[in-house]
């Protein structure tokens, strides 16, 4: 008999609880699993050997049930990057010690790019000091940013909120008679795939987002001012998406942070903003969809709930068979019917690397995405789910705050 | 027989639109109407005689489910005043002319309080110039400061996205291990409803929000700044719920305003953020509702979507009754089990006015919202629509964008 243990790190998505559910059920249907536990705040919790046992916190189906419906990480997150143990073998023995104290066989660690650095570093320490402790990574992320994998758990509700938000705001946008822009802030670091998913609002006819600006295209401040003028000329109300992560010419990203904080990295709808209320004087305003892209539960993605649970129970089980460095993928077979497997891969294929939009999911104009790119997205996006509610709002499981350190 | 015009005016809500469904509805079912007129952009589609015949748009069950779940106003909307007709009655003969050339017996106007005030300037002015077209105000606003009504459709959906939306953010904003405030800045105007409406999440068992400023108490920034400490000394993730319509001290709001151009009239969630930075130092971020909170059908209330429509179609009774210079109201007979009657009051006794908070919802350090204040709230966000899906997202209702002129 050995226990499990599992953690959640990184930014919060809608997906990772349900991942964290996948893991749970799969250990619990293995006869030689005793208890799973989980590890407050990602990888400090194994660190400071501050676990729960998740069978005395999940109790009921309907926790089951809760805890795929909640957003964020029941156990909390840490932004903890792992030393080299070649240079600090502090925190590892720490880590073998607390693994080794709680008869731990297997660490499921739920996370993005820098948490597969973990499952990597902490697979290879392991070996080399023959501990035997199973290490796999499971993939996490709105921004969609992992090599291997088709996509990643939470990227999918993400981007429905981000699309249906955009829907929305564009019927919210129309309504008066004078001409306006409303730019949209949309998260994924330096990738686009968030940014570009709104653009499934085409396959339902809308013709906005009627600009898609992506970190992979160079920008430009006069070529945005002259898309924006030609859509104008065409469009009543332009709808313009825009990244966090583009990149504005010199001095103009370091202005922003000068004028709205060190907050405000992510304010370049803002700052786009008072480009156009300078340069063509219309009426203006941007909208950031802030954290609401990473923890709207409420209208996740039915298919990203259910896959987030699958890719945590395959990753048990590749940890019961023996896999260890591994993170779970998705491999996909078909755009429809929409079908895909769940495959392993090397964390160091994954580990702080990052995957970008493909350059032909992008229009020739650099400022759009291609219809044919949108096949990708739609499949993720499908599904809702039958939310429990309580007192007209989606109800949550919640750890009391008092387990959260 | 004779025809109806019906127009749709202010800022956008999730239930406009179903007001609209109410009114046509109910007038297909009256033989004497024949027409019902759609007027673009409010009140200037009849200065401009700028009307839609809606059989002619409207033709399905299905269309009529699809308008019940589209935000913002279908018809477009305008921020139009009318001017004292003894001063200048240039665009009240215009819209007599438009009305008498329709062979119009009735005019439905859904809006808040500015449109109020149009109802009741033009059923004084149709007095003067014994032009017998019936005059009924329609409300709607996400504010719920429309005097005499208990609440206002549109505000349901609103306070539910909020109330939801916060849930959400409460989740997302504990994952970390080090302390943090989140400020979340809600609309409203100058009256602190839709910010009350996110203490629903006290039912539900949640301590947030732990601070909650409303423009009904005057705000200090002193106060406001021991406030946090002290909720930080009893929570990790303190969450603030702050109105955009709070007085800041003198010199403040403009300065905003100066750093964040003319758009940023709202930007206090911002200025507070940086205040908390400033003095206590700690992980601070603010969250704007933006245009979210007004818009987001997807998860609106059911009862303001039905109640919306009950408003509209008592509206036209009201009217082919022979009502004029009237606006449909609410009132509560019970919180629970929830009832309410819809009944008529004079637009004189709402133009133009706004409707506070009670100074018994707020609790006596004038940081948050009483428990007894709950019962309000909680009827208004009840039920969710059986949303007509495509591609994964809400589908909507839209007029092709060039009768949008």
């Amino acid at each position: 008999m050995f226990n499990i243990a599992v953690a959640q790190s990184g930014g919060p998505t809608c997906a990772i609880n349900s991942s964290l559910v996948g893991v749970f059920r799969e250990a619990l249907k293995v006869p030689s699993v005793d208890a799973v536990f989980g590890s407050i705040n990602g990888i400090e919790g194994i660190i400071d050997n501050h676990l729960v046992d998740l069978r005395t916190m999940i109790l009921t189906n309907n926790d089951i049930e809760l805890l795929k419906q909640t957003p964020s990480t029941v156990l909390g997150s840490c932004r903890y990057k792992l030393p080299d143990w070649r240079e600090d073998e502090e925190v590892y023995k720490k880590i073998a010690d607390t693994l080794r104290q709680r008869n731990i066989g297997a660490f499921l660690y739920i996370g993005g790019n820098d948490s597969m650095d973990t499952v990597k570093k902490l697979s290879e320490y392991f070996a080399t000091i023959d501990l035997d402790v199973k290490i796999i990574g499971i993939p996490k992320t709105i921004d969609n940013d992992l090599c291997v994998t088709d996509h990643t758990p939470g990227f999918g509700s993400a981007a429905k909120y981000v699309a249906a938000t955009m829907h929305e705001i564009t019927r919210d946008s129309i309504v008066y008679s004078i001409p306006s822009v409303t730019i949209v802030e949309i998260m994924g670091r330096h990738a686009g795939w968030l940014t570009a998913s709104s653009a499934v609002l085409h396959a339902m006819g809308e013709t906005a987002p009627h600009l898609v600006y992506v970190p992979e295209v160079d920008f430009s401040l006069e070529k945005f001012i002259a898309d924006v003028r030609q859509q104008m000329s065409k469009h009543k109300a332009v709808i313009v998406a825009v990244s966090e992560g583009i990149e504005v010419p010199e001095g103009v990203q370091s202005g922003v942070v000068d004028n709205f904080g060190h907050k405000y990295l992510s304010g370049i709808g803002k700052y786009l903003e008072s480009v156009i209320r300078n340069e063509i004087g219309c009426k203006v305003r941007s909208i950031e969809l802030n954290v609401m892209q990473r923890c709207s539960s409420h209208i996740c993605s039915k298919t990203d709930i259910d896959e987030a649970e699958a890719v945590g129970a395959a990753g048990l089980r590749c940890a019961i068979e023996g896999g260890t460095g591994k993170v779970m993928v998705f491999r996909r077979i078909e755009d429809a019917p929409y079908t895909v497997v769940i495959e392993t891969a090397d964390a160091e294929d994954i580990a702080n690397r990052e995957k970008f939009l493909p350059a032909e999911y992008i229009n020739s104009a650099g400022n759009n995405i291609r219809e044919s790119a949108l096949g990708y997205f739609l499949p993720l996006i499908q599904g809702d789910l039958n939310l429990i509610t309580e007192n007209g709002i989606p109800k949550h499981f919640a750890l009391h705050e008092s387990v959260l350190k």
